[in-house]
């Protein structure tokens, strides 16, 4: 049996599991969200996110003289527990919430003020010595708590994802090393185009993701821009002036970040632009993976019936009734997280175009999405850098016959016979089936030791010096 | 410490806890897919399609002689233990893997082969009784068996959807009953319009949101269409002449949906136009869900500085800074359940896009997408119907006043005195602030008789009889 | 030099260019929406639906006894013009504009009434005699008129592009049967699976956008309900009783389309489902050609390191650099505006989503893209089915070389030998690169008679006669 | 009578108009791609980047020795009359095609040789003197050529439109200075919330765009990096060593941009990395100002049943049946514009991720997509400025009435009394309808003149100093 204690609010009194160190508000959340299924509880960095916050407030609130020092401490105390991942069972709310994140910013002042009463040796629930609105909030609204955690959430995700993604490419620039020596055609609109190295190709995806890095970090930089001080609509009421200020050096100060008060906070409070670009960011690197993988199930397709460059790891069984057949499993999954980053980032732009006037109450949705994209985003690399790329092999033989019998090479010849002479060759190779290299030399147009050096395929992975 | 059977496959030997149900490959895909810690055994639909599928596979196969009847009998109860509800806990694949569904097809293959040996006193993995492959697959491939599953589970969700669709139709439908009596201004483009009544407003919601119950079934429809004995690619290879019918008969027998056999299966085993015209019809639903929850906060904005038409019931203290500020939690909440069904169906588009000759292989996303979209809409109609449309009230006063002092009623004197006449008093009332009723009368345009018989606002709720 | 003539409205007076039909309110949308270039005059269908819908309002209205025979008369001639292809240059206006399509009502209201003052002998602009307002848009309102003519251009569009759809339909059933006779290895996620016929991969084309045609057709069926006698919110006032259903009725004689009156006018008037279901059957149907394309490009890549299993028809030289390069420009300009498509969706879900109270204000980018998505997926259609489908040719011999070196055929051995002894047969071929069929005679397993006739390519199109 | 010219390519024989400098693929091309009727020659910033581009190359070949000093004069002066405007009307290809840029590529080699032919005295078609592969194209693939040329365009683009956005800042920080006495209820949720003044409101909205000027140009800036010398797949061949950083060089002198080599042009030739953030940028601008159209559509409701906040200029009547309604039709233009940006943005994502090994034959699409967001949004901003923003006036008094009727100012007692029984207060205001103002006096919990000025609504506009 479950004993209650009764908790109240504006719209009365509501029971509360005794032992809970939530309370009323936390309370309706659970009653009135039943949604996704997925809580907070399950996203610690954000959970850490509110604690940080909370923490800096209170330091803001004890330094300006808002706040007796024993109570902040106890609040620091208590935050300092959250961050270190204790009560994290305490944030039963569903991640998709109305009410602009109030449920998340009361759930977290509610924890905090009953672990402190609890440290006071009071009741729960008893919040005259330490109220979740008056002394948690305090020079606080959750248009400012909220979203600012939520920011300082990002970051830290961001930090973690940038690591994955450093891993990747650096898995990619080895097997670019690795690569180096295998000699395949190069494709463009998937028909033979000219040679060049496998290297080449495995090195142009390391680079086309290292770009991501700085992106990533520059577009999250943006989260470092923070309203705290800015209460219910960015004008203040209610905190003290200096808040702003000294709160965002605080959380400069606890986080690590260069967090710094947004130099316009009637604007910063409603704004969803860095968490748009942040999505769109990450869109862009999950549109790059998405490319890769594409070509990697390409590359490997076959084994007799396809490209067949390379092999990937064979990871299961690829079929319940083919036997022998193996497929490009983590490529596929990658692709498919990538699909779902997309599809959150519509949902991130629907969910800022539907902000009004002085605040954007769909916030819940865009965090979720984006912490969603981030958290799939991050395992995929992982799963894609560890069971594919780092065990990827070529089949090298395979690669160089096709550059030998392919007509693409003919373009080589351009500068020394012009693209008509050369078109000319193409055609009849085509049509014949017969190599261009024998045709070259039927037609005595260059010297056969001539016509070596320029068709060499090493000669032809680079510019030239012009003769 | 954990005990370990050993199993074996294409890629070799590994070890699988000793008591589970599920094998080798089940648990390949544990390892391989750590994506979304989102698994299957949290779809129940899903796992009862595999069974219902599995079941039929069984009976189809037994009828053509190609399965003994002991085995058969053995499979089809443990089937029928699936959908009772039972081993769900067997099933811990990630719902967004790689192999077009292979993992999922074994999964449940493996499952029911390891049950139906413990029903014969064999051992776990003893597959030469009863085989994942040979017995539980039998005349099957991942390509037929898993979107037949998902179809069926499909189908059982819609009917479930459709329940919710339905309630929230006629929580409208009262609603709009016993708000008949309040006459208010119609706006468009958000200017003041012409009169309607309150009752008309929400009749209207009612409709709009019944259309779509015959759009979702009509959809939900076409998955009746099976690729049953397809096989690999569609040709049906190693599935016996008359299976595909056969299987499609038994399905409609055993789920009571008109289940047929697809008259083309090559087409039928890569084409995804079901999924993705269905979650568009979701999308469709979440479209007209958000426009209702737009109108309704829009209606309730207030109390002082907005429309106060209407009164939501109030759910929770709606700000830590701000006293008895009460705020549309749960049209918000239902507004971002939209904007996550729309960013899910551009993941459906993709995945559905990225198919290639003759499977697939994105369809896990797919699943995964629509499913999400159908569970978080159906919470979110039952919490908007019940904690929201059922509790509205109307402020039948304030609304009769806005009807009486606008200047749109003047739009009903047009048939009397002209568009361009109307205008000038129109534009007059606009920049005096008289009302339209004084300004007619001194104009002497109209009796006053004959005036407050246009004027009266029950007149103007419907077309009039031409004088 | 060019002369003008002097018309007003609600905001004064404006010099309208003194030939033209249209008059100061169009003139003021000129204007006001400078924004995409592209006019209503360019998009016939609609300003015929204008035309219809004028028609049949004029003829509701006179049969109603509201409008004198002699106008109603010269309205349904000038009408007749406009259907008739007269005039369009009269229709200047942006097809993005606000005013939820006032201007454009208004525009077609303004060119009718001055078409018929001129056939009356009057000047341009006299509109006592007959006026844009109280003569052409009598009875009716922007948000009856606007949507109704914009459903009846789509029916007619849809019509078109059915066509269209039918006819690249048949072009793939006959390039289907013409090509039944390739036998070719079947591929599921770009691996080699089990041999197939590349008729029956083409005739799965035909039979998927087959399936099309009546989905296009059911969805444009929605457009048949109008909201004629709703005029402003849908409460009908100004309309004359009986109004609506013999305007219907009316509209339904003029078109030949089923068009019925929508029960429920306030529902019918801000809706805008049928334009989404719409929208995204055209999706379904652009998500279907992208496929079809990226699979003509993958099957016909090479020519000597890729697929080479078809050749698509030569349509200009593939590269600016190198000779002989012929790319698949036709499925890559169709995959192109299949993407547009897939945007043109997306605005149209904002648009419909955006929609408020008693009107959906964005209706006009909604037309825009539908119509734009239309008319560029009837040029692709043709496009791809005269310049790519009819003159698509195999490669008999390479395909069929393909499945005779493929290790899938062993997938044909699993009823007779297991799935676990054909999984030791394909491992060996694909380690030692021998034959399927060599390995089966070499174990003994099976007599060369039995497996010649199991291994026939062509005993493995169909399901099998249990043995 | 038309005449023609013969001229011949790799597929045969073909008629061009005998005065067309373009020649035979550009009519290929023609003939090919009838798909969106919108030409190359109605985008004169991407004719100008391809004329700058071929200007570079020809540039760099002199200096190298590749080119004679005569023709590539001859090729700098033909560059510079595109450049000037001339000639824009042959480039007749739709903008959306299939080769990857291939036909645009030759239709400007193709008129830039035949230009030089006639300043040569030459017969147009006379390639030997000068030809579109041999000279114009020299050194250059379309690969590089043609992302580079759009690179070129979309930078120029970019900067007029920051022009537009500058331009629409000011208007919104002018307009805020000017209502600044102007005192209002902030809301969030729509709920009244606390005051401000609507200086504040007005200046948030031109510091939230401002800081997209930085976002537009940072992401412009990725533009800065070409691949002039990758040729065909990043490798180089037929492009001289040196060339790369060389052209790119002379680019940067010719166009003012800091101009340079990717570091990596393998990498380089088929990402579409830049677009595809670019485009997030110009959707996240869309975002912005959809958003605030939407406020503005919301402030200005009414005018007896809305907001009232807030007068829109006029610009037509608002509807063909109410008369004296006016509409917010400049911010609902402004709107559509902003979902045909988002939905051109998906399109854009499409075409990125379809992207394949070696190059992304996509781009044309792409490249269409982005071209048509930015005019647009030009065009948008323009609109948006000039026919609504300036013009904006405010109600003064109605909003002051609705400030002191609030009971959102009660949150200004919370320091004083605190959360729970400024909770109480503001309870009884709302089910009593009177003031807060009357309930704090009476209640005696403050005295009247500190109670006058914690409520003086100048006081609640910014943080206080703590007492």
């Amino acid at each position: 049996m479950e004993n209650f204690r009764n908790e109240s609010d504006l719209l009365g009194t509501l029971q509360v599991p005794v032992d809970a160190y939530y309370g009323v508000q936390t309370q309706r959340a659970i009653d009135n969200f039943k949604i996704s299924g997925q809580t907070l509880s399950s996203y610690p960095h954000f959970i850490k996110g509110l604690a940080i916050v909370k923490k800096a407030a209170a330091k803001t609130n004890y330094e300006l003289g808002l706040l007796d020092e024993n109570i902040y401490r106890l609040i620091a105390e208590t935050c300092d527990e959250l961050t270190a991942g204790k009560l994290h069972e305490e944030f039963p709310i569903d991640m998709i919430q109305g009410g602009a994140g109030t449920s998340v910013n009361m759930n977290a002042n509610e924890v905090i003020a009953n672990r402190v009463l609890e440290k006071l040796g009071k009741e729960k629930g008893d919040y005259q010595f330490c109220s979740p609105n008056d002394h948690i909030n305090l020079s606080q609204s959750t248009n400012d708590a909220y979203p600012t955690s939520l920011k300082m959430a990002l970051l830290s995700m961001n930090v973690e994802l940038v690591v994955k993604l450093k891993k990747i490419v650096e898995a990619f620039r080895e097997k670019g090393k690795e690569l180096t020596p295998v000699i395949k055609m190069g494709r463009t609109q998937l028909q033979d185009a000219v040679p060049m190295s496998m290297g080449q190709e495995f090195e142009a995806y390391a680079a086309t993701l290292e770009e991501d890095i700085s992106k990533l970090n520059a577009n999250a930089n943006l989260f470092v821009e923070v309203n705290m001080g800015a209460t219910a609509i960015g004008t203040g009421l209610n905190a003290p002036v200096g808040y702003a200020n000294l709160c965002a050096k605080n959380l400069a100060q606890l986080t690590g970040f260069g967090v710094v008060s947004a130099p316009n906070l009637v604007e910063a409070t409603p704004d969803t632009g860095s968490y748009v670009i942040y999505s769109s960011a990450l869109k862009r690197l999950a549109v790059k993976l998405s490319k890769i993988c594409n070509d990697l199930r390409l590359l490997s397709s076959g084994p007799r019936a396809g490209f067949f460059e390379i092999n990937l790891p064979a990871m299961q069984p690829g079929s319940s009734i083919m036997p022998g057949k193996v497929n490009p499993v983590i490529p596929e999954v990658v692709n498919q997280v990538c699909f779902k980053v997309i599809g959150n980032d519509l949902t991130v732009t629907f969910a800022a175009e539907a902000g009004q006037l002085q605040l954007n109450v769909m916030e819940p949705v865009l965090s979720h999405s984006i912490m969603e994209s981030m958290i799939f985003l991050g395992n995929a690399m992982d799963t894609l850098r560890e069971k594919c790329v780092v065990g990827i092999t070529a089949n090298k033989e395979a690669c160089l016959n096709m550059v030998r019998n392919s007509i693409g090479i003919v373009t080589a010849l351009n500068p020394y016979i012009g693209y008509k002479n050369s078109t000319e060759i193409a055609k009849e190779a085509l049509e014949t089936g017969r190599s261009v290299y024998d045709l070259v030399l039927e037609r005595k147009i260059l010297s056969e030791e001539r016509l070596n050096e320029i068709l060499d395929p090493e000669n032809m992975l680079k510019p030239h010096h012009p003769m």
